[in-house]
Formats: structure tokens, sequence, C-alpha cells
């Protein structure tokens, strides 16, 4: 097999190739970010709502270059410098970004405690179970039927969850929030699986279809999203079952996602 | 097999039970607790080191009762009712814990916003490598000997990246913080690996030994904590590969954690 990276397309294209040549002197904040990647499009995003100054940084998390791994020992996009420190962990950013730009709007988390809390627990559920239970449908194969079948079940019964918590139009009602920025980068990937694994928007319910269009159409989510061609190398690996990634090796081994 | 919860004691014992004793009456924050958990003891912990106003009442999460899922869906301790609103989650609890009572000293997570993300990312460290590795040591049975020593060596490797980042005496210095709180519960029932699966904390480093009696020594930790006899019920089931936790199913199936 070629090395993941060989065939990789190295730049943003589309609407965040723009995006990204607009950020490119130095600011207090770099973001070290790979153009394809949903972990690192949630940092992104909340980049690109809130306005914050920032130097964008293509990096290839795959090539484990030194440089980097001394930003991220863990060898994993997103990252970020800001002021000399080193920071990671796409929900760690988001957080991040909220306590050190207090001044920049909208705010991304509520500021009641209870709301707070509120939009946190619905964070982990995301994190547990719709994005874990997404990559086992991607990565299941064609002739396992039931893996397939019980993955997209899963993935159904958590987007439900969150579906009945939706206020509407956004996760807490009018304002765009940090629950939005956190699934936002499945949505707008949710096509590999609709293509290639028997995935429905309409199957998870009519509330989830709706919310799905506000979150697409959001412009923070469209300017920050490079052409779907560019990125099929990546996602034909998964569905072939040949994904070398960390989390890919993960779902397979059945560990934690790192 | 006899269901889970029928042989399990019903309250909290020795120092643990003097402090749920101090904490009867009815106030803002209700704690459904389970005294073994230690996950819950995270919250405990919190709850008494910063000397929050809080009702203790004992719940068996096994027992999934109707009122206790109005409460968590989950059906997992800890949760919390504050002002009518229901939280849950450790981690997001030890959150909104700092969010609503910022005027109870100490704060347990530091103002700077670059302190507080390092807080955090090793807090997401503990959950993703630290606890699955224990449980994984834990459940690993004596005949399957490569099993219980990959787990060992992962426990020992996750631990030993804490080390490296702890100031001492606690892991930010003087001030005992929230990564502290996060790990202490696992550092105080390490002695059911170090029976039987062969862990020492010494295998660890010097360090570790060092900062895990700063931990079990704090008396917020030690006020918070049952007999240890009474929890050998539970931990034999572990042992013996009989646990029927939402946890220990999941980490048997190679899934999150939940
Ligand atoms: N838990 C991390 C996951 C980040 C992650 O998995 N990033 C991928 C790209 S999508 C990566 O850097 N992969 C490199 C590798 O797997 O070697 C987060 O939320 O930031
Ligand atoms: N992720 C949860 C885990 C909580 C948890 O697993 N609690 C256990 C007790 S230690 C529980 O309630 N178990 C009930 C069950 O497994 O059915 C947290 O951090 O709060």
């Amino acid at each position: 097999m070629a090395p993941p990276d060989a065939t990789l397309h190295t730049v943003a294209t589309g609407r965040a190739a723009e995006t990204v040549a607009q950020h490119q002197n130095p600011q207090d904040l770099t973001f070290y970010s790979a153009w394809f990647c949903p972990f690192n499009h949630r940092v992104w995003i909340a980049l690109e709502e809130k306005g914050i100054p920032y130097q964008y940084k293509e990096v290839n998390p795959y090539k484990k270059e030194e440089y980097f791994l001394q930003i991220n020992p863990r060898g994993l996009v997103p990252a970020v410098k800001y002021r000399g420190k080193a920071i990671y962990e796409s929900l760690v950013l988001l957080e991040f970004i909220e306590d050190a730009y207090p001044s920049h709007k909208p705010n991304l988390l509520p500021s009641d405690p209870s709301d707070r809390a509120h939009q946190r627990i619905w964070i982990d559920h995301i994190a547990k179970a719709v994005v874990p239970a997404s990559m086992r449908l991607t990565m299941a194969q064609p002739n396992e039927q039931e893996k397939l079948e019980t993955a997209r079940n899963e993935l159904y019964e958590a987007l439900r969850k969150l579906q009945n918590e939706i206020k509407g139009p956004y996760f807490a009602g009018e304002q765009f929030t940090l629950v939005d920025v956190v699934i936002a980068p499945w949505i707008l990937r949710d096509y590999v699986s609709a293509e290639h694994r028997g995935f429905k928007r309409e199957d998870v319910g009519e509330g989830w279809v709706k919310y799905a269009k506000a979150i697409e159409t959001r412009d923070s989510v469209c300017r920050t999203m490079s052409e779907r061609d560019k990125a099929k190398v990546i996602y034909d690996r998964y569905l072939r079952g040949d994904a070398h990634s960390e989390a890919a090796k993960a779902v397979k081994a059945g560990r934690p996602i790192p």
C-alpha cells in the first residue's frame, strides 16, 4: 500500500482555500490544521464564527513530523500555538477559544451554568455515541451486512437522541452554539455514508433533516469546507477497510478513539 | 448469578458515612451518589473541597429506578439536581461546580486560559487512556497472561505520561486542581490491581509514588471514601470477569466507556 499521505491533496480547496488565503499573517494564535479533518473543522468553524485573528498552517498529520510532535505529542490535528503555548484536542480547543477571547461574539457557550452543562452533556454524547457509530458505519464492509446494519441503527439512535433536544433552528434555539459546532463536520460529511452505506437523514427524522440543512448552510461552516472530490481518496480508504489513521486503528481494536 | 445489586452494601461507611450524615438537609444542589463509584467520587471530592452546601442521596445505579432515569436517562451516577435541573457525567459536573459556585474557594480550574486548557488536556488523557487501561487490567483474567501484561503496560505508560507533567506535590504545584480530583478515585482504588494484577506504584516511577501519597492523604479525598471491605463484592465481580455494569460491558465489547 502507498503511504497514506502519498496521494493526499495537500492544501484546502474551494471556499476553504479563500479563507486560508485571508489568514496568512502571524497572530497570537497559530492554527495547525488539516483541511480534510472533521475534528479540525470544529475549531476552524469556531475561529471563523467569532472572527478571531489567526494564522493558518496546513499540516499533514499522517507524516508525524518532528516539529509537529513538539506541538502535539499525540500527533493529531487540530493543534494550536497561542503565545508560545501548545494546545490540542478539538473539544479542549473549543473551550479554550471561549476562555481566551471573551469579547469576541457570539459566545458559543451560554453564560448560565446549567445551560453550559446541558451543552457539555450533548457534546459528550456526540463524542461517545455519534462519532464512534459514524466511524463504525463507514468502516463496516458491504459483505458484513449485520455489522453494517448494527452500526447504522446505532448511528440513527444516537442522532435521534440529539434530535430530541434541538430547539430549532439550532440546537439551543436562535443562537448557534458549541453543540452545533461539534456536530457540524459530521453533518457535512454524511454524504459518504449516504452514498455508500445506506444512511438517510430522513430515517433519523424530520427534525434532523431540517437541522442538518440549517447547519450546512451556516456561513462559518461553508467557508471552512473544501471540495468533496479532494477528500475522496481519504474516504475510499475507510470504505475499503484500509484506513490506518489512529482513529481507524482504535475502532478496529475496540479501543477509545484517541 | 444473583442480580448485581443483591449483595451490595447500601450505604457509605467509615469516614464517608460521617460526611453523608452532615449532608442530609435540602439544598439548591442534590447529589445523587453511589458510595462505591469512582466517577461519582470525583464530584464528591469537588463538593467537599469547595465546601458547597449539598444534600446527599444514595442511589443504587444498577437498579435503574424510574425516578433516577428521569434525572439521568443514561442511568449512571453521579448525577445532580440543581434548582430543578438535572445534570450528569462526572466531568461535566466538575465544570458545572466551577461555573455555578465561583465564590467557593479554592478554584479547581486556574484562571489563565492556557492553563485551563492544559488541565483539560490531561483530564482527557485520564478519561481516554488511564481509566480504560485500568479497567482492562482489572478485567483481564489471570489465565490470559498476555492480555493482562498488555493492559498493565498500557496503564504504566499512561500513568508515566501523567507523571511527567506533575509539578508536585500536586499536578499543578502547591494548588490542588481538577486533574488531581479526576485521577484521585483511581489512586484510592489501585490496591485492587496491586493485590490481584501485579500493579506496583513503584513501577510507574518514584514521582508517581510521591504523588499518589499526596493525593490519598488529602482530606477531601479521605472523607469521601468508604471502607475497603464493603467494596470487595463489587471488585470481585470485575476480577472474576463477571461484572455487568455498562462500563464493563463496553470494555468487553470494545466500545467507548459510557
Ligand atoms: N480526539 C482528537 C482527534 C483528532 C484526530 O483524530 N485527527 C486526525 C485527522 S481527522 C489525525 O490527526 N490523524 C492522524 C493520525 O491518525 O495519524 C480531537 O478531537 O482533536
Ligand atoms: N461517564 C460516566 C460514568 C459513570 C458510571 O459508569 N457510573 C457507574 C458506577 S461506577 C454506574 O452508574 N453504573 C451503573 C451501570 O453500569 O448500570 C461519568 O463519568 O459520570
